[in-house]
């Protein structure tokens, strides 16, 4: 058992990758329960101000819709992040709307009528043009060290290289891929990123999209990642499908209204909110009993697992 | 491209891996278009003997609901799909519901009552007990290289080991695993397998469950997968999540009700499907290009691509 987490997982120390022994655990322990045994100091607070809080019109019930996401740390996507700050800020997306639902793919959200330049709601002054470059960060960066420094800095949980050519490492919580030129945030399911049109634009953030289906991993460096659903994600995965192109919404009617969409310290009462720091020895404990299944239901643990598998615990601050 | 290309996807001939030169094709071309420009020989028929036809109750605004699900074809998990055309052909889903939604994870239905023994419905006689050695077939088991054979037999696209230490190969249209022992149909979005109690139960097959979220190939050689989703995928991935333990709706009120389940030769009105053959040269085209998008939008081909995000074309016969 030993042996089969060593070929799925290693831990990582600074930017090298050195095998070295699994953390102790209990033999059995299911990731639910290494996660409800994890101690205090093991979870880490998520600053308010990374906090995007999107309420939509209320549901078939009149129950209220609340999503939050938290926005990635800079260095990464930083243009865009800017930008979603501004919008934000000046209560854009305040009467915008869900326009797409696509099966298995993305939901999709902003100015339904952003397509069309007679219709389109203009956008605040300001906004900066993030370059294709800035898909990801160059793992020369000194802007990447000082976050990995910032962040917990040495020992983490790094996965080999993957099917799609880049090895996978948690840093401050988030999902990262890693080929020998750059690092970058990865699609995973509930995954936040920038729609836009085709290249040269990049997107400005106005209009963005969360992850509903399987990991489009082929989307990763070729469009913006911003953040991650951290709560309210059923409230964008139930939504009903679009019948048109791509499942886009045919009618406005079919379309799900945005009332707000405000940074987390503007929203008077936000829960706290923490994640299982990706640094601790929980993290590493959970990150290996996902790659290796060692609870009763299983007979047969993988020995290995791919980076979307392994989803970040967060939870209310109890 | 071609080299990356190369190291994403091999053709597989016969059982052995070897990479060969890539199928010629415009640069440019969308998964979509490849599919679109596949000609009727490149299409493969299911027959309606191995479709599983489930009738929900109608949607709020009183719409039907009909999901269509091709089961996998023996020898895998031959056991389990004997009990369900059994099952269906005793009309023993009807009246059942579908009880369990978990966001990002599965929908399951059947038996409300099964795990209680005072109320749970009868299970038909005769059903037979699978081993969990059936979760696979023996890399060497005659029946595989007769299906091998029968089904289009030689060159395929494969995939290199993942992480999670299989390769992948798609066969008569199935996406499967493959180490050296054993092969078996791998869990991917829409994947449907059946639900069980701890080992050594291995499920009869009259509880089932469909993927909904990031495969959870951890399930892999552990849980029979019987088949997958061809058409209505989206009444269940909508389907409000429960707000129960591990998703199971809290009251009898939330369920969604089974009105029936067929096996597709007994209903009357179902159109005719068929899959792109994955022993075609337009599905080789289109698994490269799932493995490198070179259609306008994308400005980096990702040079792999995990085998869930390679799903079969599937549509009704045109």
């Amino acid at each position: 058992m030993k042996q089969s987490l060593l070929l799925g997982i290693a831990l990582l120390a600074g930017g090298s990758t050195s095998p070295v022994p699994a953390p102790n655990q209990e033999p059995g322990l299911a990731p639910v329960q290494i996660i409800a045994a994890a101690p205090a100091a093991d979870w880490a607070a998520i600053a308010p101000s990374d906090l995007l809080v999107m309420d939509l019109g209320p549901d078939a019930k009149g129950a209220a819709r609340r999503v939050v996401i938290q926005l990635v740390p800079a260095p990464f996507s930083a243009g865009w992040s800017s930008n979603i700050r501004a919008l934000a800020a000046a209560k854009w997306w305040d009467g915008t709307s869900i326009n797409r639902v696509q099966d298995g793919y993305v939901v999709q959200w902003g100015d339904p009528d952003g397509e069309d330049k007679a219709k389109a709601k203009p956008l605040p002054p300001g906004l900066k043009v993030a370059a294709k470059e800035d898909y990801a960060v160059p793992a020369s960066s000194s802007l990447l060290q000082e976050f990995i420094k910032q962040n917990g800095g040495g020992t983490t949980v790094a996965l080999p290289k993957d099917a799609y050519g880049a090895s996978g490492e948690f840093r401050s919580g988030w999902p990262l891929g890693r080929d020998t030129d750059a690092v970058w945030p990865v699609h995973c399911y509930g995954t936040v990123g920038v729609g836009r049109d085709n290249p040269p634009d990049t997107g400005s953030g106005a209009e963005l999209y969360a992850v509903i289906g399987h990991a489009p991993r082929q989307l990763d460096r070729n469009i913006a990642v911003v953040g991650r659903m951290i709560e309210g994600m059923e409230h964008l995965s139930s939504l009903p499908r679009g019948t048109g192109e791509i499942g886009f919404y045919k009618t406005a009617e079919e379309r799900t209204p945005i009332t707000a969409i405000r940074i987390g310290t503007e929203v008077p009462d936000l829960p706290r909110y923490e994640y299982l720091s990706t640094e601790s020895k929980s993290f590493a404990a959970y990150a290996d009993a996902r790659a290796n299944r060692r609870d009763t239901f299983y007979v047969r643990p993988a020995g290995g697992v791919d980076i979307c598998n392994v989803p970040v615990p967060v939870r209310r601050v109890p």
